[in-house]
């Protein structure tokens, strides 16, 4: 085991930490960022990423994001016991391919825990690749992202004063599901607890839905044969509205597969909702529509209060 | 005419300015921000706020926004001669009763201007109330604003490094069309010129088609029963994609209704990108999503660009 990046905690003189090692395969914004995170604030004894090529391996430790970087799981997957934890951060449905590989390397005493937006595809994935949930596996999602991707966009702030849910089934053992809680309370976040199903279809509404129409849109847009034009006098408004449409087109295709039921239904209400304010604009129903943006503005200034009354109440700045 | 706050240019010793008074109707955030900004940066001899009540009257004169404040454009309307710009800024719906007021009141050496976001429906209010499109008739629209309206929200910066597009007709004459466009170079504004029929197409497409589809995500997600969960788990994202539903919804009523045609041409092009959008989740067309998703990053990312181009060159900071 001379070669391994991973440290035996006996030799340390330190107390031991909730986190010995943690293992981060996929270093992307979502990896990239806990890795950081974890590292500056030095929550865990090493951190180890798993990249997919030595531009990436080369960047991450040039970046310091990790205390070392392997190309194979299989490099570091045999050293791992209890009290290691590895996060799988790479696309929805790539997590299966990952899952695989885990399965026959790693020790059940070792906790395992991923960030995919979708939860009920990676449910569903660990138990086609396990046969069952083991104890050892708590799904979460840190509610957190930027329209930036890749390891370069790796930000250890990123989590700070943000919701990381967690969807740990009854077979989740609770001292894996307390060592996850504990990894992202440590970088900053606030850990919250849904089922599956609860967590895919809030995030169909909040998340999913968002997404689909902000690239919709921008695609609506650049069809349109004026579309230099309509580009050119488009303003700082249309900018916040269409940020997300930025963001990295492979997770967003597997996020939409993923959750496809959700998303769908959640798409279907919105196409109703539209086609009623459509119909209003169209008869000239002035009280329709003044109702209908009433009760947005309302429910967005709501929100908008929520927001950030949750922020003031959080030690750290944003 | 002693009680009148209007001043002659004559008993000035200064070399008199291309707009001597400045008469804004309605200080809400567009009336407001402009004659904010014009004080502060003496564009003209004075400023002249017709609101509609007593309580906008004392907010306006303690925020220092106007130089006076009456409660009826009659108070000063006979005063007025060339070099005076009358600025209407009210409600896309209601131009034309202001319209009503100026023209047996007003002489034809005043330029008049407005800020309507439609400018189809206000040409047709011109000639109706007019007969014709008389040559002091400037309409334009500054591409500005914030999901923050009325009187509080006045901003004198709200102008710099934004467009102000001006769609003068063939009868406008160049003197008042001049007047205008220096008035808004004046506040740090960029002025841009467009035919009345494509600055309402482009509109449609940049911001009314925007707006409509903000009011209606929120209103479909707070019809939704889960709606407080919703909220409750919405992130940062979620916030700036639905900022533009805060905005006011009598401004947006009369918007979609002014500029209906486009408005439901546009919805109608959004709809059918949304529906194939949601054949393609719906049957796992994986490929397809991920060239519609790269399309969008690719012209979000290019619109971008352009933006952060245009704002470096200009001389001031946002």
């Amino acid at each position: 085991m001379t070669d391994s990046p991973v440290k035996d905690n006996a030799v340390k003189d330190k107390p031991p930490k909730s986190v010995r090692n943690l293992v981060v395969v996929g270093l992307g914004l979502i990896g990239g960022s806990l890795a950081m995170a974890a590292r500056q604030r030095g929550v865990c004894e090493q951190v180890i990423g798993v990249v997919r090529s030595a531009e990436v391996q080369n960047k991450a430790l040039a970046m310091g994001i990790v205390d070392h970087a392997v190309l194979s799981l299989a490099d570091v997957a045999a050293s791992l016991s209890a009290g290691d934890v590895i996060f799988i951060a790479v696309p929805t449905l790539s997590v299966r391919g990952v899952l695989q590989q885990v399965k026959p390397l790693v020790s059940s005493e070792v906790t395992i825990t991923d960030g995919a937006s979708v939860k009920g595809s990676v449910l569903e994935d660990v138990r086609a690749v396990y046969g069952c949930v083991p104890p050892q596996m708590v799904l979460g999602h840190p509610i957190a992202g930027s329209e930036k991707s890749g390891v370069e966009a790796s930000n250890p702030e990123l989590y700070v004063k943000h919701r990381v849910i967690l969807t740990p089934t009854e077979e989740t053992a609770p001292q894996h599901h307390q060592r996850v809680a504990r990894l992202w309370q440590a970088v900053g976040a606030e850990v919250l607890q849904l089922s599956v199903e609860e967590h895919d279809e809030i995030l169909a509404a909040t998340s999913h839905l968002p997404h689909a129409i902000a690239f919709s849109l921008v695609d609506t847009l650049a069809h349109d044969s004026n579309n230099e034009q309509i580009f050119r006098y488009a303003a700082g408004g249309f900018r916040d509205f269409t940020r997300i449409a930025s963001s990295d087109a492979v997770m967003w295709r597997d996020i939409m597969l993923a959750n496809n039921a959700a998303v769908v239904k959640a798409i279907d209400l919105f196409i109703a909702n539209v086609t009623r304010m459509r119909h209003a604009i169209e008869t000239g129903d002035g009280q329709g529509l003044l109702d209908t943006f009433q009760r947005s503005k309302t429910a967005r200034d709501h929100f908008s209060k929520m927001l950030a009354l949750r922020n003031s109440i959080s030690l750290e700045e944003e």
